[in-house]
């Protein structure tokens, strides 16, 4: 939906025995729902070539300069931007030149103490040519590198001095690495490859690949592959992982399976937990397609209350742009969905979604099954209330954006005009998704955050492990 | 899917207190599943102006022009071609001028006399800009409103020489009119809108305008709409309607009503037909998304057995044009689907779909289900075996693709690598549809034409009022 | 320059033994003078194939597309609007289908009875699907085909309904023919290529293919070429011809030579005899570039004055357009041409151009100049002072825009801040071109028109020999 | 001609009382013949903006984001690509930020000692986002900067590092600098606008601003400009100036005045001398336009030969790049050049150009000229014959590309198919040029080298101010 948060990015490596462009392109097509502004990817042929540009992957990953592109590793990057300015020269992968040979980078996350690194760099007299943490982390490692004289333990030396949500593709002359920052914020995953092995943020990408997906990336460590194999280093961790809850319940494709968890399955086990916690005496149990199918099905199940077909997603809508002054937004979504009014009329609806940011989106939604003739709607919400900013890679910076912020569950039921409305407890969902509380990051929940983050709680005093 | 056919045009008129530009724009995206390859309106004041292109709503009908465009009344058509060649000047909406005036014309479905038409003209030294059904209807249009003076007459006369599917917007000079062909192929509603009235492929066009569904426009019906209302003449119909069984059962959005009935309700009793008729064992009734969805919701409805999502659909790929030679179409299957592991794992799974054309597409989703673990797989399928070509205004010219044609069931089932084929017997579609059978066109499933087709066999005898 | 008029078309023909496109694209380079608005080519092989678009000759003729078309024989096309308006279903070649055949034309010119014959026909019950003159001619054309059964008699029964000027490539079928009007108003050229034989609008278009012009075609001729020669036809012409003065003193490229004169002498004669009409006492004689320049030389020539460059011509602004409430319009010609300071400063300059019409950018041309430094400057021009509209391809259509309707020549030396001005006299430009008076159209300069155009005055009677 | 070496770059800055960023964009239009691949402009208002793409200034500074762009000074750029690949992410001005805030560059020339500085910077730990000569420089100036804490004593710091040609822009926040290097080769101008001060490549930049010319920015000097005035400094330059002939022969414009000499007056002198040392019984001087003209004009009045037109250019393919495997190169010249016959036929002809590189479009234009009927052909060039690189900032980087390189000027003569063909010698350039020889960069015709370049010879030994 419009006012839901998207993700920032995602990314692929892979080392292969043949040509890697291809299959770099399709893995990419695999991870777009993680970011549609910006497409690239870079490859080591003689050095490192690189194509990158605004648009989808499709868009970008074709034509004649990328038929023609040669060597048999790589890495890409698809991007929804959500620190650097919206301009070509923040397309990833970025790629340098050091002492070291070429190195390039597509990172997924947020660099928590990117200003303050930036800041002391500036200090020493460096200059930066983009807004972007890949630059910082980019320029860190390279500089690591000379002094190490290794990638891991380069790679290793950057760890030490990034603090905050990072999984990353690196590759160093034909080297191709995978990262994940200490707690495991976004997900990363390892795969078995036809001819060779790789590397993305869900393992989805594999699949389309005819690969296998063979383990995550834990938190905090350093894998290399090659077309033979694999081989891992790790920062030794000192901390809980704290795993962004939202990839299960929104961000990720539902076939993916994250940290041993599939989505869709995790989404079911939300939607009955929901159903369980905040029942209703309905007719029909309606999906807010599509992030909501996988909640409603399982409220479905767990309600015995029939599952139907009630709003229609409008499959040409998806890519356009309406300028804030062209159209209000009520026909925006209107554009998108329109009721099947055999489903809702004369019925008591459970409508269910996966989560609510701004709450306008929903509201119109609301009103469109009641003009249709539903005779009660009782919204029904997998994710509990969103309350607090995130700093961890996710478009949600501040705190006036969410309506549940200073409101009651019944303030927020008639602020969108439902019946009834129930979300989901934080116990409940962390017991669906059968991870211990301490492992999750739910900052975003209950404003209490696994990193130091100056004004902001932090959930439990930890040592991490951050040099700077 | 890919190998299903894609259905022609989608028109709409209206005429509005104010001007029409955006409402036409909004009407024409929630048509825009009828046609995707070229856009265009055409509106009054101080004579006919329009805009056409290739590309989608959005991207055709943008910028200053269109934001520019004045003219209270106006038509507008979307394109996917059936005849014509897919050239920018075969863009609809046409415009001519003529001592009555200019006349705009939006036209849906296929001309079956149209090649005899244009030769009997070229014999008189006639001149075609174009080789669309469109020219010829509209340059005999305009010669009977010089000898008519008069639209309606005209128009009638004019349909009196055609033969063939037409539902059609025409604009003459400021006046708006509506005509759908004596059997009634393709659909055409009436709606009045908040400031005016119009006409549309689909009422669901309506919903998008907060407007209201009025009724359908009658086979042979001509309508003319103004801002304050409508009235109508008919030809004297001689013959049965013939109305395309396909509209409910792939075309039309799931939330339009036609001729009374709506679409996702017709494929949910078609689905619950098809349970009753072609029972399986089963576990998990999953579809494939998205037209598959009403059929399946009806099969689980009927059989007892769980609905569940077993197939995710990537939403990012609708419009990607993958060239033969580019790409093996399995990967392109791939890209669109991808199973959800934990829902057809171990399973015996009924996987319901609307319905089948060459099969390649099917099969590829059945290896991809069975690679993801299912036990069994049951494939069920909406609509009885399609085995004769379309000459309405859908893209099926030829025997020879489709898979039914010289196959039984069993050996179709093998072709698509099932467990067990079933279809829905066209007695059980037609009593799903609740409709006479001699009232809808099951020409691609019988083999016998509403029509006289040269070659073809022809349902049953009566005189259809044409006079060329 | 910017207030000057533009040329409305020019057109090519050819019949070769080998594939044409890439001739027809040469030749339309060597055309894109006469016209920068749009272009296209239509060929023939199994039928007539074309490509059309808004663009110059590169940007419309490449691509595969381009590369792909085959056909022995082809016309083409590039435009600059005179009549119909400016989108790109008006692009030519126009092409229909026929019984006798597919047919494609290429027009350059105005045909003065086209509204006439298009309300005639409109009576008949035609309708018209563009409102270029093109599509008149081709329509008349097709149907006088079919009476006549054969092309010369059918195109001479066309030339006889049409009134006006006319210079037209045709293909019928594989069939190549020009035509140009019985007046001869704009230029026709035949000529031999390495492989075939050639029709164009200027004989240069030749020499890019490294063939020889063979004559231009007559007034009221009807040529056919084939790969191995051509035959002709002919109106029997009754009226004197009426040759577009213009031609040489500004629109045809000065390496081209029509009715047997080159056009680069032309000027050069006609700058000869201004010098002797209109001397000057000064130091240098400069041009304004590119169109003054062989004016210029023969004035120097003539006068003993010597000739420098006094305006640096910018060559990257040729297709800028900037709108006119972007910029002032001064900035425009500033940003074309800059005074070369050493060559003007402190000097008596006769600075030269072929012709005024509006006067704007001459008079701040004389502004840069005066400056730059120069102590006096006697603006010399090779036309006579433009008066009179052109009803004939030229897009100078009202009176209002000539600077010199109501003034004498020393208020329009006042207008544009020249010291003196002097015009070459109407007998003068005359004998420069040494043609009798009789055979030239003058009526941009003596208001007297060789056809009959309501409203103004015709400069003999004489009988056209026009049906309609 | 195409086989002419083009030139690297042209810079602006502009600090005014009102926004810059419409100034700025004229400036660079009258500096497009400098670089037509890419353009760029950065404009500081509550920090630095930017816009830079490939494409001619009017394609790259228009639409809403340029208009909208506020600020009252800035810099910009056009390119021709000498060092760097030609990609977007290479396009100026380059921005970064550093501690001392943010900077921005324009650069023309090539910094000799770009590799080794980059090496040395590399073991230090840099890594480089781009390959550009312009990287180096800003980012050694930001450091620089923190380390001095002030601009000038910065920037000569940083000057104090680099060898070779440069003409740069800055801003440094919003303070705007021109830098011109010890030697002084390529130009770089001061002058006073309406509303402020400017710097440019090339004077004539502030005419279209209708501004004036102040005075050169001198070998070694750093200009600081306000929209008040502009203040100094100046590294003490211990080595002769360098200043590139090329500049007035060939690359500027010709109303442009370089070090005190109007470039049309230089090759009018050139042209003079040229007559004199090299005279020819002939009956006509013609041009190479645009370039050979002030040559010609200089050798027609010195030897009393009449001046004439006798080559017309094709000013619509300016801008088309032709592959060399579409077309045979000689069509690529007869598409741009056409003989007017009546000059040339049956005459004994001095065709004059500025300078020969390969010869080989030379060389058509003289078969072509022949081919129209010309007697004799005397080919007279005003730049000696051109047989070493540049290592300066002219696309002249190998030896094997000069026609001159190995051969006699008989030899030439007969390469070109020239009756006969004569240079003007060294010294006469340099006296016609009125330098002393030991303040002109001639390193391309003696193959003496103002700085050091490993493997080639230096022109004379003198200390150079460079650290590194």
């Amino acid at each position: 939906m419009d006012d839901r948060p998207k993700h920032s990015c995602g990314v692929v490596a892979m080392a292969l025995n043949s040509d890697a462009n291809l299959s770099l392109k399709k893995g990419l097509r695999a991870t777009q729902h993680r970011g549609q502004e910006s497409t690239g990817i870079a490859v080591f042929y003689e050095g490192i070539k690189y194509i990158r540009g605004m648009g989808l992957v499709h868009e970008v990953l074709c034509g004649r300069e990328f038929s023609m592109l040669k060597g048999n590793v790589g890495i890409g990057h698809v991007r929804y931007s959500t620190s650097g300015t919206s301009a070509v020269q923040n397309c990833q992968p970025m790629v340098v030149t050091t002492s070291a040979g070429e190195l390039a980078i597509a990172h997924n996350g947020d660099i928590v103490n990117a200003e303050k690194l930036r800041k002391k760099l500036q200090a020493d007299g460096w200059a930066f040519l983009t807004d972007t943490d890949s630059e910082i982390i980019i320029r860190i490692l390279a500089n690591e590198l000379v002094e190490a004289g290794e990638p891991f333990k380069a790679i290793k030396n950057t760890m030490r001095k990034l603090d905050g949500a990072y999984s990353i593709t690196l590759m160093i002359e034909d080297r191709i690495f995978g990262v994940r920052d200490p707690m495991g914020f976004r997900p990363l995953a390892i795969g078995s490859l036809l001819n060779g092995y790789g590397i993305a943020s869900e393992d989805s990408a594999f699949d389309i690949l005819r690969g296998n997906f063979i383990r995550d990336v834990a938190p905090g460590e350093i894998v290399e592959i090659t077309s033979e194999g694999f081989r891992s280093a790790k920062l030794p961790v000192t901390a809980n992982p704290a795993t962004c809850m939202f990839e299960w319940v929104y961000f990720a494709r539902p076939d993916s399976t994250i940290d041993g968890l599939e989505v869709f399955q995790a989404r079911k086990n939300v939607g009955r937990q929901l159903a369980r916690e905040q029942p209703a005496e309905a007719d029909v149990v309606i999906a807010v397609p599509d992030s909501g199918r996988g909640h409603a099905v399982g409220y479905s199940e767990e309600s015995g209350i029939k599952y139907d077909e009630g709003l229609m997603k409008n499959r040409y809508v998806e890519r356009t742009f309406i300028l804030p002054d062209q159209a209000d937004r009520e026909e925006s979504v209107a554009l998108k969905l329109n009721p099947i009014k055999s489903t809702v009329k004369g019925k008591r609806v459970v409508l269910v979604d996966d989560s609510i940011v701004r709450g306008t989106t929903l509201r119109k939604i609301v009103q469109m099954v009641r003009r249709a003739g539903a005779k009660e709607i009782h919204v029904r919400i997998g994710c509990p209330p969103i309350r607090a900013p995130c700093y961890y890679g996710v478009d949600m910076k501040t705190r006036d954006q969410f309506v549940a912020t200073d409101k009651t569950v019944d303030e927020v039921a008639r602020e969108i005009t439902a019946d009834t409305l129930g979300y989901t407890s934080i116990e409940g969902l962390v017991s669906a998704l059968g991870k211990p509380q301490s492992d999750l990051c739910l900052a975003c929940l209950t404003g209490e955050y696994p990193t130091n983050i100056p004004g902001e709680k932090m959930r439990f005093q930890q040592r991490l492990d951050i040099d700077y």
